[in-house]
């Protein structure tokens, strides 16, 4: 077997720490049990290699021998694929975690992302672009609070879907995105008290509070 | 071998018409020369079923028997499972297709998505959620152009991802948004030239103009 190794920024500012995309990665590799190693890139000059690897200029990849793949969504299908923990073998089960994946990344985080970002300054919160992007992100939650209400994960057992979703809603609620949703944020606090994530969490901040 | 169903919109209204997601299962399938049937979900009054398999009330979703999955970017991944024409069986040709589906839909779209929302109405190109999203946008395609001057498709040889990627960035330059990025467009033209985005749109049209 491969060595697994995951690559992130050397540093980032405080407010980002404990958000930056690897953890999605890490969080996965601690369900599994697979074995890896974090290996840092500038996060201020961005070399020609980092663009060879993340052609947006961004973290995280990963490396598998000569296998190296982008998008922290790619990198979980590929992770899932390896571990039955992270997703099952089975076309059915297959397909009721990819949905979700899918869903979390394309459906709840094109909302929850520009909305952040958008929202992370008050004085940012008028105009049509955030009545739009305030009605986008209430006209998804609406539509997820019911499913998180019934269910304990997505797709039948934990899967990498929660893991990419809980990531989306726990960031987007450093705003209070999920007051008016109770079954959200219970949601996100279920999959965040899971061992798997307090390590990848922990792990994260200290990686990136080494270069202070 | 099951049926493969595609459900989509019974009617939609003019506008988005021959942009709806269902073309981008069509197209797959037509590339794969899979077998399908087209049913409808209705537009105007959405019932629970349609939440039942679309918990967003979105379209599409796609049936194999007994097995229903939405999202396009999980329905293409399913596709690209059952034919070497949208994604090769291999781990590494796999992974380089599924970091191009995940950048085309949670890096690109993520941008083009609420740029073209907001930007429909030329009104609402003011204020700073309009300026955060057209700088999202250019960041994104100006990083995207330089790969896609370099290359035919995104992975090797035409694939799922090509069909993403090119579908989010036609979508967007309705609006003109690839003005500026030549390589892109003539990407998005080599794309939707292939016979199977051809039938896979003059199938969408008519579907919805039949309601008409």
């Amino acid at each position: 077997m491969t060595e697994l190794v995951l690559t992130t920024y050397d540093w980032v500012p405080e407010f980002p720490r404990g958000f930056v995309r690897d953890i999605r990665a890490a969080w996965a590799l601690e369900e599994a049990g697979l074995p890896y190693r974090v290996e840092s890139t500038p996060f201020k000059d961005r070399a020609e290699e980092h663009f060879a690897h993340q052609p947006f200029g961004q973290v995280p990849w990963l490396t598998d021998g000569d296998l190296s793949i982008f998008e922290s969504g790619a990198i979980l299908m590929y992770l899932g694929e390896r571990s039955e923990v992270l997703m099952p073998g089975d076309p059915k089960g297959r397909a009721g975690v990819m949905e979700w994946v899918f869903a979390a990344l394309n459906s709840v985080e094109m909302a929850t992302l520009p909305w952040f970002f958008i929202g992370m300054s008050p004085e940012n919160k008028t105009g049509p672009g955030w009545t739009f992007i305030e009605g986008f992100l209430k006209v998804r939650l609406d539509r997820l609070e019911p499913v998180l209400a019934e269910r304990e994960w997505l797709a039948g057992s934990f899967s990498i879907a929660d893991i990419l979703m809980a990531d989306v809603l726990r960031t987007a609620d450093r705003l209070d995105a999920l007051a008016d949703y109770p079954a959200a944020r219970a949601y996100v606090a279920r999959a965040t008290g899971r061992p798997a994530f307090i390590k990848a969490y922990a792990d994260q901040m200290a990686h990136f509070a080494r270069e202070d």
